[in-house]
């Protein structure tokens, strides 16, 4: 066959693939993937390293009736291209296009919707619970990799799975790296497994001869005695849990696994298979530097190369230097991240300073309280998480950090839209979810000056301080605007009157183009930089009311508990509220916010430029005669269409 | 001696005590907190069954130069009287009193506040990593329990604790229970050990002839070759993870265990000492009902039977009713909880449908993804978790249920001020947090019908739901408001005009008893029951505002997102907010609330009848004539002088 890929359509449709032309197949997957994404961008390591095992699920598995769940999910575009997917490849990622990764909605063999880490599990179990009690007869297959296992719910589901006494199978992916390689007490147990004589003799075994002898051969350690056992399997450690474990297997053998997977269905019980693989698998560049290549941009293939040269630095890059500064002058400064060094900017810090950094793995609720015992401790540790990973450690920031109150600095990098990766990676939630927490200020920089001040200050502070900033590029305007910080108080841009744009982080930029339109317009407009969303600057507000009439909070986050809120409260609180004020809170409204490129979703959501413009000019025009009349435009902060995110062929 | 426990009045007095005294102190301590907490109420069972162990600790401890991290913390009752607290008993858990858990506010020997469980290690890893950079050459310790380990975070912090090459000590307390029975397979694992011969053997050693073979023979074992040890040792498993095992050690033996801890402190390593305790030790009562001596009110000590008897049902108790109604209709709705069957009403619930009850550990994380997991496959999962332990899977709720806005109920136990288990037991932010969450109802019952009418909407509807309600005695007054329950919908109790009282759950009450007082004072006043505090009744709204100048939102969560600032919200984007409008948010400021009696509570906050009739009266006179004067008091929502624990002996 010249191209076996195009024969492939729907769902099953690989069964039809004789299995001497599975090596092809997965060649041109291969292909298709680095061609795609070097031009979309996307996940690719994860991908390429998932090739063969996704085939191996899809010959074992039949489509829809048996549920795959796939950890993370960034691993899951084999398993898009194998269920009907493929002509969508060329909107990945993008508005309205194909996600990158599993969506319910997208395909009804998504068995379930993932994203953050570590979940795989506890919702296959839900899978299993729900076949057995309705009397289904399905196959239910989770896929983790060995990254996400050190994260705590990972092992809280596989503490419960042990009880199963109906089949389960969980396939551990296991190839050694998160974002980052991985780090810890599981990591090292898999590596051990990893390079055993047992695994190397039994994968030689595998690769040449294709016999039969793996099922055999673990029915048979399985029937030992069990301190025989312990001798002879690898994986004891899951054996000790009740978990039946099936491996190592060599990942990149659809023979072998298919082999394996058939011995698992027939244990009525929870069994693992260890799978091993290789992040970027078949493709030089990404094989090498798999930490690079897990989410990518753009990329020349022949060398690897990012197609756009970075133009401006990005708010990450503008932290890590400032790290490397404070760390150098204080010599309490410690950093703690998840399993995210590159990401979160620490690489260098960790290569300057390796006592004083601290990655601990997929393990968000450990950093949180871990940073609390180093200031307990008296030192001051800056945790660097995700917006949307920090919401794992909610429970750790109020009730490890926050009650005592403890000088933790969160370094909450991705607040705000995030673009490509979608609904469960938009930073939208930190500042409502981070402002209900007594003793926690919550501040956000305007450009990449006010970041390093801000980070300067919290160094400087006391409590529980977060600095929350965006993904990409780091504004490099208002440099002309730099009042020294002081806590709660917010730093005046443009003082005039009548209308008062109140804008934090990243918006107070829009703010200022928003205030050069509403100039044309002929309106007088203020603009002030809020700085902290928790204590909000009361006295400003104060002093404005007087001859602002028309007060606009600006905001990249959800409405509600948010920072307009805050602000509309005080003024309430304070009895400002009359005929002669008017409070219109820009926010994202109170929805799930999905895939696409951040400036259109600002404008979807109506918080970009323009649409700013036009609900100021629609609130001010309602009280006031306006110069111009104002155009038709959509509500910011009232609920959006979104379009489902299948896309028409 | 007669008394050696009064001879202990401060820290490491107990060092000065000849160790042929040991287990006078020990009765005396026994006798002291069975005697103390018959009276006062509190956590018995866990205190009983680490008298010892406590004693061993601080017998090989000095404090506070020595960190001792307590898991949870409920156990730290002996640790309380060894570090002169001893007096102070008998305001345990009350307002201004002796916490029931460490509390640094307190005293320097307690190194770390807990309260919530699976805490300990990542914190003492923090204190660890602070003692060595900053070079001071103190003994860190965590004690954890058996039920703890099962939580995602510790298991996250031992793969961290498994690097170290440093001195760390866990001491695993296992006595087989959390407040319940643990479940899962670390649970067998340990069980295993508990139960094998080499812990019989050893224990028989230990117990008969105080020699210090253990040590020896633990060293022996650690030098013996890999593959032997896994015939040898105990807790193979934590060797496997890099961590040194010691044990297991009876935990009732303080020599033996003296001897291990010694041990233990010569390993430049992470030691994890197995430690086998018995919950309840030295109490019949106790011993034989470890679930219901847990956290006890007062009790006769004769009996073990509770002093009062219980007169109202507890909200418990009525959703544990409605379970069982509900569940008999409806076969697809099955029950989740994380470790606490009794707590959450579901012990008959698991009796009548074993199939359909998980208990899953203390895995919050794990609870809400399976549910989800469970209500993709087809059944109606109600996730029954305390307001602020839920706050462990905050990141689960919005990534895992709502994003998929999957229909999964959960039942939100101890919602509001709790009372005597203080700062970190609190619900008082369970509203801001769910309610920030796009798909997301939030309901809240006025009083014990409505429980079971939600419960029966909740089962009809689609989406995520939560139905937050208090601890304690159920509502049981304004049974003749019962109007059927419709999405998004309020309920009118008191239609008048002027005053409109807008109340949430638990405060619905306390907002007629405030009518009451007001209609004396001559006032005009409305009372609406919310029943959602998201979506808020919108239409009301705009229904109420044309004859009600004074809108006045009422509820037990934090201002800050809560349920008054949706209101508020929408009557300002409405644009109902002019100056014949006013606006009052009673709410709980934005501050911890520590333990004390939820009525002590409530006035110190100003949330009770007195405090927000007051506040009521000064809104209302700030823009009206009085028929009679206002009186002082403070405002409600400002922030109030709370003394600090200590107590004035």
């Amino acid at each position: 066959m010249s191209n076996i890929l195009d024969s492939i359509q729907k769902p099953n449709d690989i069964r039809n693939i004789p299995p001497e032309y599975y090596p092809q197949l997965a060649q041109e997957i291969r292909d298709f993937l680095i061609e795609h994404i070097s031009r979309t961008g996307g996940h690719l390591a994860s991908n390429l390293g998932a090739v063969e095992l996704t085939m191996a699920l899809h010959l074992f598995l039949h489509f829809p009736e048996d549920k795959l769940v796939w950890d993370v999910g960034h691993q899951s575009y084999t398993h898009k291209i194998l269920t009907g997917r493929k002509d969508q490849f060329d909107t990945l990622r993008q508005y309205g296009g194909l996600s990158g990764f599993p969506k319910r909605k997208e395909s009804p063999c998504d068995a379930f919707d993932t994203g953050h880490s570590s979940t795989s599990i506890s919702a296959g179990l839900g899978l299993v619970k729900a076949r057995d009690l309705e009397e289904r007869n399905n196959t239910v297959v989770s896929v983790i990799g060995d990254g996400a296992l050190t994260g705590g719910m990972a092992l809280e589901a596989i503490n419960n799975a042990s009880k199963l006494n109906t089949n389960f199978i969980i396939v551990l992916n296991d190839n050694g790296m998160s974002i980052s390689p991985n780090v810890g007490g599981f990591s090292m147990y898999l590596n051990d497994i990893r390079t055993s004589d047992s695994y190397l003799h039994l994968r030689d075994k595998i690769y040449y001869s294709m016999n039969d002898n793996l099922p055999k051969m673990v029915k048979g350690i399985q029937r030992a005695k069990n301190s025989l056992k312990q001798l002879m399997i690898p994986g004891m450690m899951f054996e000790d849990m009740g978990i039946t474990y099936l491996g190592p297997v060599d990942g990149h053998n659809i023979g072998a696994m298919l082999k394996v997977f058939q011995d698992a269905r027939r244990i009525n019980k929870t069994v693992l298979v260890h799978v091993i693989t290789t992040k970027g698998k078949g493709y030089g560049p990404a094989e090498k530097h798999p930490s690079r290549f897990h989410g990518t941009g753009p990329f020349d293939i022949a060398t690897g190369l990012p197609k756009a040269s970075k133009s401006k630095a990005a708010w990450t890059d503008i932290f890590s230097t400032v790290m490397i500064k404070l760390a150098t002058r204080d010599p309490k400064i410690v950093a703690i991240t998840a399993a995210m060094e590159e990401g979160v900017g620490l690489k260098r810090f960790h290569n300057i300073f390796p006592d004083r950094f601290f990655d601990v793995g997929i393990a968000e609720q450990h950093a949180v309280t871990f940073a609390a015992g180093l200031a307990v401790g008296g030192l001051t540790p800056v945790v660097c998480i995700y917006s949307s990973f920090l919401q794992r450690a909610y429970d750790q920031i109020i009730h490890d950090v926050c009650i005592q109150n403890l000088h933790v600095i969160f370094a909450v990098d991705r607040a705000g839209l995030v673009g490509a990766d979608g609904e469960t990676h938009q930073g939208i939630f930190d500042v409502s979810y981070l402002c209900a927490i007594p003793n926690m200020t919550v501040m956000a920089p305007k450009n990449k000056w006010e970041l390093s001040d801000m980070m300067k200050f919290a160094d400087a502070g006391t409590g529980p301080i977060a600095i929350r900033y965006p993904r990409g590029a780091a504004c490099d305007t208002m440099q002309e605007y730099r009042e020294p910080i002081t806590q709660g108080k917010a730093e005046v841009l443009v003082r005039e009157k009548d209308i008062l744009l109140l804008a934090l982080g990243s918006m107070v930029e829009t703010a200022m183009q928003v205030r050069d339109d509403l100039k044309k317009r002929g309106l007088s407009v203020s603009v002030v930089n809020a700085r902290f969303a928790k204590p909000i600057d009361t006295g400003i507000l104060d002093s404005f009311v007087r001859n602002h009439s028309l007060i606009v909070t600006m905001e990249e986050n959800v409405r509600t508990g948010g920072f307009g809120e805050r602000v509309l409260e005080y003024l309430n609180r304070a009895g400002y509220l009359d005929s002669t004020h008017t409070v219109l809170n820009i926010a994202i409204p109170d929805q799930f916010v999905p895939h696409g490129g951040v400036p259109v979703l600002r404008q979807v959501l109506g918080i970009d430029r323009d649409g700013i413009r036009e609900a100021v000019i629609r609130a001010w025009a309602a009280h006031h005669p306006m110069p111009c009349p104002a155009q038709q435009t959509k509500q910011p902060g009232e609920l959006v269409d979104i379009p489902d995110t299948e896309v028409d062929e």
